[in-house]
């Protein structure tokens, strides 16, 4: 068997027919991508089989001649990092990770592509097989999260050699990836890092779902991503060698490289090919005989000719020796550099880091500041960022505000990686997006700022953490009508709500300095959730005095105050929580004893045993003020009981004067409390 | 007095005290511009004096001698927009229609800038006074929803003429606008279209929050721009002829025009400007009095001398008679051409419109198809749209899957804005503000799809839909794990509660053929609130074959199927309202009484009366069932009662396993009721 790499088979697929099973070619081995991949969408009756066969060509030479990557390691840190951006085109990537021979991507799971309980969903998930680098599928994600996973390449490189941290990030994007919002944020940004190392390949087929993309658009995407600071160039993506020779100019770039790479879209079924119509639904059993004829591809329906299937193998074969090489000079690394790398991998909060945190909280408790919870998150980052390096941040143009930035703490730049603050511009949408890049290459425990209104910008993103299962912090700012004067575009009446709606992603809203620095631990801890820290703009004082040995934030509600007999429980979040106490009092001069409950997380502490839970909110009437709305807040309060906060959007006006135009005052939450005790 | 308009001072502010009180300039003009913004944001101790001072001068010669507007007549049809992009400049705004004379912004409203009721809130809200365009201050929307306010320009042109509409949209975007992700949808798709009438002035003053914009970018926006197609120049901001010819340019231009505008942020606060520290602080009394002696402003705070207010109240007297001129014009066009106009404008349903919709409701009824309510939704396009020629849609790529175009319904394109149907591209977030510009320009009634997941993607704009209380409606389609194969990627499952807790938003999720036309009559009518539609994309029985005279979608919930004596209440909506239907089935075999209530919309079942709610969830049990999460569901279930849905994200497979796999099924309601009622 030879491999032959120089296969100048040009467009025509009738050609193709030529190749002899003694010379496994390049488009040989695509072919048997292109028949996974009609056949398994032909199987599910569901399925892209549009993109597969029209990239095959291009992956196949990236596969064979490029990507550095062992399947018998899925996870060695140093692999490159492949992203199928375009993620509805699912089947290229099992195809290329079974026949590489990846042992989570065996032909039975690309039989049951698409069926319930296969490693082979729709769109690629991360964490469903060893081999997928992050979940793709939404447009854009998968560029803007592959920038992610090159900065923290060139932050790892930085600090722990290039001997051991020296690989390349790539990605396949469609034309919808392109036409996102996110696409711009992330290409800004990577152009801006001169991330060298990130090489994306467009596919370029000119088709979109509603048919040909000069529908609705008339971009020189070369010349968009020139004025972004990219190489770029454009080939023929049905030519081997033009698509190896541009990847090869790309590897010896000084800026991030675009490869167009001009494509038949459903390349090989003779009828469809090159129309919407191979897009997003199976070709037919007919279509698919006619691609077999064409193809010249004459094996049954998930079965490879073992020449071929040897060939792919002898592709997937080709990192082994260069890991072992990496393993041995990860070994002669000097120990504490070795260790550091080690347990940079590991993300492991250390036990420094826990240290300095009960330090802090100690610190808080007895020096009662009057802090917004921003500024106390900004002393909790000072805190634990010399104890934890893997723990880096940024900011999306808001640093001051957010309060995301150390003192002292280097930024990273592009001639400069050695830092650990990463101006990310104004991109909330990018900055997400890449954190969960930086997230999943590991290394590294991202956090990164906005005020909470923006999440509204970078909610698709927010969503991949939480789905992903991946430990990124959203330090989120002014989170109520509490920012004042700015007015009801930047005051986050619903974006609570909206935020606790999400699976798997704890949303905490510390009331004071101690419940801020608690909230960071907690989050630091949650290896598996994304969280997102809401924090006031304005002052609050610190409630809590006398913290226990337990982080009760981390229990995400607790009796903050408590009395003989509960009449009534008050349960507020965040800046409300000392009206919910100022109410406490006013009631306590009416001999009705109030308990109050901070409750900084309902997904904390909805996680905590049901007699916990009764045992916190009582079997009493219950009262709750928040600044925001009152969806979600009836699980607590039941639908008789009373919610204190707001209905409408916010107004521009000084934070005092807007809390008693909307009537978030003790005195409301005392009122309400009177009606349902009376 | 004369106004000099040839204004050739440089960029020193010190050459700008040699301006003679005899000799009106642009600068002078500028300045009281500049005195308005500083004494303001100081008077309100909060907002951003640096974007008004930079952008004084370019805002000034626009406003002096191209835009077109009468200040007598804001509502006048055939103006020119004008769009305060970088939003947090809010001064800038309020101090020129102050200037020119607009009746709400009088002296006192810009005394009591940020302050509560007030018409000049930090950021520009639209409604808060005449003048006011569009809601600005979350970055990058101003410049997408002008791109909507061209395209119903262009539209509004090719129905009805040119003679009577033929106005430009002027904006002024700042670095962060820029930034944005929705800058590069919208700049794209106004490319594209070649909106040749839209003019963006770029304050390019290279300064952000965080610092020179270079800590964050590199990107050449000229190239980025030319490479959208679009008309690029740069010029000294400061430099009135320079911006003048520039302006004049682009006018003549066929494509749409950037306009870099270098500028000095906080040009005349002489120890500030040109730094982040003028962005977003007061300047404080000490540099303000340096700034006046600068400028060679000598008059107090809030004063404008005489010969300069009479010269911007020259400024704003350009219009008057070209409006006249206008308004003869209209008045001598075909009678049902001008007819046809200002029914447009008027923005009312045509009783045609609600005729179409009854008919469809009774032939709905009557055939009792299986559609899904996407394909329900696609047949009630067709039936209204020959009735409503206002009524206009498109897609962001999925226009067969959303079936948001009717049969032989026209696109617009470059050279022929005559159709109906927009190919948004793959642009959620640019297609949503886009909408929302043509809602604000009126003449139209624009709907816009895609998938429900993306909501999340066009959430920013959704929400200044609300915010503004603009008539745009949301073509929502595969709106829960219904749509199977695709995942969880794709399938919504918090997106139904995250806009439910949107205010002023209006989320009709209809369970039949029947609720989804009804759904469609009150969308049209809501003509201050938005709405979401959410259709499925599988096939639902029609469930209403005896339809009411009434609109009983419009009552947001209702009492679908009662019994003699009630013992349990279902609700549901969408999809799963045939799901309660066969649980009450269930139970009713065995003797327990279940009413079933559809509820397609809270929103407009909490605008009932008290005794309508209560009679339809009845005093009994509840158990609520919804393919997405709880949240929201507890204000009528109550926190005893029981919800049949989703915990966590949906998953790959045909959708008849996931509804099995999450256990929403007739069995789990029933099972749910049999224990509250046992």
């Amino acid at each position: 068997m030879t491999i032959k790499q120089s296969d100048t088979i040009a467009l025509s697929p009738a050609d193709v027919a030529a190749a002899t099973a003694a010379e496994i070619t390049e488009r040989d081995m695509a072919n048997a991508v292109r028949a996974l991949s009609m056949d398994a969408v032909q199987a599910a009756n569901s399925g892209h089989p549009g993109m597969p066969m029209g990239m095959a060509d291009v992956a196949t030479v990236l596969f064979n001649r490029f990507l550095k990557f062992d399947p018998a390691e899925p996870h060695w840190p140093d692999r490159d990092r492949f992203v199928l951006s375009a993620g509805h085109g699912s089947m290229l990537l099992y195809s290329l990770l079974h026949l590489t021979g990846y042992a989570d991507f065996t032909l039975e799971e690309l039989k049951n592509f698409r069926q319930f309980g296969s490693r082979t969903a729709g769109h690629p998930e991360y964490g469903h097989g060893a081999g997928i680098e992050t979940t793709t599928g939404p447009l854009g994600q998968g560029i803007a999260t592959a920038v992610g996973m090159a900065i923290a390449e060139r932050m790892m490189a930085a600090r722990y050699g290039d001997d051991i941290v020296d690989h390349k990030t790539y990605v396949i994007a469609g034309d919808g990836c392109l036409m996102e919002g996110i696409s711009h944020e992330a290409i800004d940004l990577a152009g801006h890092l001169k991330l060298s190392k990130l090489i994306v390949m467009w596919d370029d087929n000119s088709i979109s779902i509603d048919g040909p993309t000069d529908l609705s658009t008339s971009t020189d995407q070369l010349e968009r991503f020139e004025a972004h600071g990219w190489n770029v160039t454009r080939v023929d993506g049905h030519d081997p060698d033009a698509v190896a020779a541009a990847i090869e100019a790309a590897q010896g770039a000084d800026k991030p490289s675009l490869i167009a790479c001009k494509t038949i879209i459903g390349f090989g079924a003779p009828n469809k090919q090159g129309t919407a119509a191979t897009h997003g639904a199976p070709l037919g059993d007919e279509e698919i005989a006619a691609a077999r004829k064409t193809l010249g591809w004459t094996a049954a329906p998930f079965e490879i000719p073992g020449d071929i299937a040897d060939a792919w193998l002898h592709a997937g074969g080709r990192g082994g020796a260069e890991r072992t090489a990496w393993a041995a000079r990860l070994a002669g690394k000097a120990e504490d550099v070795r260790t550091a790398f080690e347990a940079a991998i590991a993300g492991k909060v250390p036990e420094a880091a826990d240290k300095a945190l009960a330090d802090l909280i100690e610190t808080f408790a007895e020096e009662k500041p009057k802090l917004a919870t921003r500024q106390s998150s900004q002393k909790t980052i000072e805190a634990v960022l010399p104890a934890m390096p893997a723990l880096i941040g940024g900011s999306a143009d808001l640093t001051g505000s957010n309060g995301t930035r150390a003192k002292g703490q280097p930024e990273i730049t592009a001639d400069d990686f050695a830092g650990s603050y990463i101006h990310f511009g104004v991109r909330e949408h990018g900055m997400a997006a890449a954190m969960n890049g930086i997230a999943l290459h590991g290394g590294f425990v991202p956090y990164g700022g906005t005020f909470l209104i923006f999440t509204d910008y970078c909610r698709p993103s927010i969503r991949l953490s939480a789905l992903m299962g991946v430990r990124v912090i959203y330090v989120m700012t002014h989170d109520s009508i509490g920012l004042g004067e700015d007015g009801p575009t930047h005051q986050p009446v619903e974006h609570l709500a909206a935020l606790r709606a999400i699976p798997n992603l704890n949303v905490i809203r510390p009331a004071d300095a101690v419940e801020t620095a608690e909230a960071w631990q907690a989050a630091l801890h949650a290896e598996g959730t994304p969280t997102v820290l809401c924090l006031s703009r304005q002052g609050l004082p610190t409630l809590r005095s006398d913290p226990s040995e337990e982080n009760l934030t981390a229990r995400g509600g607790y009796v903050l105050k408590d009395g003989d007999k509960r009449d009534v429980t008050l349960i507020a979040t965040g800046s409300e929580v000392a009206i919910a106490l100022a109410a406490c009092e006013l009631l306590a001069g009416e001999g009705i004893n109030a308990a109050v409950v901070s409750m900084p997380s309902f997904e904390l502490f909805e996680a905590q045993d049901a007699a916990y839970q009764d045992k916190v909110l009582g079997d009493v009437p219950c009262v709750a003020v928040e600044a925001a709305v009152r969806d979600g807040w009836d699980r607590f309060i039941g639908r008789k009981g009373a919610f204190v906060g707001m209905k409408s959007f916010g107004a521009s006006a000084p934070a005092g004067e807007l809390y008693e135009h909307f009537g978030i005052t003790a005195e409301a939450v005392a009122s309400e409390a009177r009606r349902l005790v009376g």
